[in-house]
């Protein structure tokens, strides 16, 4: 069996070195557009060969979809009805918009539609790292309609990554990572800016940063190319989360502004309580 | 020589674990006045004996402070009352507002302003590291103040806990450290209160936490007995940074709201220079 992963970047790339690792299939086939990632997939071993995806499409039973939201958008309902036996493995951030679009394709049993709850802020073939997925979520949506085969085509390709799975609808899977990845997304990026900014007029600000501040920052430095298309196609949910986000930040504002140091200890303390959530 | 450190909690008990390893002085004494924590750093070996601060005074060259900065406001100035040629080491996180209490004291050549820009999430004797220091920043304010002396022994401590060094005044410390260190606590409780709030409505949100949500929210675990002087103390640089760092997050909500994708992408691309600062 050979497998085809289009788009050789982090997630893409994370997954053709694992796959060769485990010998889970015979051959993977890198598709990618940019002439400088094909030559880096295939110097670093990512993949084993570059084809074009309708070549790629004639060998492979399996077809990972790894490139941004807003592309496989574009790119599923065409490849879709070019499926026969194939499974199509969507690894993208977002799910609702996608899901609906392709409902009713004949071949929507041959979709699965996975999240793997795993990344690191850099992007590209040499982002690419062993064991990214290990003990990680692998998040399904909307499993159930897809063909029986074809799902556990993909969840044995899951425990080659060795991911924990879970089981989400769209409107959960969406609203969800909004809450839990997305908005430190958008906090790190506003955050950077902040600092960035107040640099041009301080300079050496940055010589006091420590790991407090990399750790809030670090996800600034992901890929505009990534990020973009993920907030625009779950909008309504970012945007949720975002205006409350700024609610809480008003609210510590407010107290500190007022001088109420008892209100603000006591918000403090209350967001204490995500011990209970990371170790 | 002997060395009182002031406060054992996760800056003071690693002190006292690496001055132990280094041999730099005799005896440290452990002045803290919570019993249950006088009893942790005897047992952890934090230090070697707990005294009355007054009784320390007597035995110790060294002062080290280590408490909260409301508590150093509090106990300073009788300290200094009290100090013929030992050295006080003021490691608190804000400045500015003790260096004006104590400004024209008698004994102010004994007193030195430092601030260790090291820590972690977690706070009491506990939480003490080796190594908590290592290669960090430790940042002199208004050094030129202090007594030549007392500065040098100051320096050689800082030595012991192989630390880089960087002066400031205390203007520029106390903003800087509000743009890199006080706001990103101030993210983080933020970002857990809105994921917390959340979940009393949804449940299971956090099934999908992967590192890039840990990596912004783990300075929510941060004590509230700590970060609430330090807001206090640093008022109107935390409030400064903080109205700009929503400013951003607004700034970025309404290119989402209004479909400004390209306005989006360019933010984003921009907060990526964060790059040449963090590695």
């Amino acid at each position: 069996m050979n497998i085809a992963i289009v788009g050789i970047g982090l997630i893409g790339g994370s997954i053709g070195i694992r796959l060769k690792e485990t010998n889970f299939c015979q051959q993977i086939i890198g598709v990618e557009k940019n002439e400088s990632n094909q030559k880096k997939a295939l110097q670093l071993g990512l993949v084993d060969r570059i084809l074009p995806l309708d070549e790629a499409l004639a060998t492979c039973k399996i077809i990972v979809l790894t490139i941004p939201v807003d592309a496989i958008l574009t790119l599923l309902p065409a490849l879709l009805d070019k499926v026969t036996d194939q499974v199509v493995i969507d690894m993208g951030s977002t799910k609702t918009n996608i899901l609906n679009l392709i409902a009713d394709h004949p071949n929507r049993g041959r979709y699965v539609a996975a999240h793997p709850m795993a990344g690191t802020e850099y992007s590209g073939p040499e982002a690419a790292i062993p064991d990214l997925f290990k003990d990680k979520m692998m998040v399904y949506v909307e499993a159930f309609k897809t063909d029986e085969d074809a799902f556990e085509l993909a969840d044995a390709l899951t425990d080659q990554l060795e991911m924990k799975t879970s089981f989400m609808n769209a409107d959960e899977h969406d609203m969800h990572t909004a809450y839990v990845s997305h908005i430190s997304h958008l906090t790190s990026f506003a955050l950077a800016l902040t600092v960035l900014e107040k640099e041009k007029s301080q300079g050496r600000i940055f010589e006091l940063a420590g790991s407090g501040f990399q750790s809030t920052v670090r996800l600034a430095k992901s890929s505009p190319e990534m990020w973009t298309p993920i907030f625009k196609q779950n909008r309504s949910n970012v945007l949720e989360v975002l205006e409350e986000h700024i609610k809480q930040l008003q609210n510590l504002y407010n107290k500190l502004d007022g001088e109420d140091y008892e209100g603000l200890h006591k918000l403090i303390k209350r967001s204490n309580k995500i011990k209970r959530i990371i170790k």
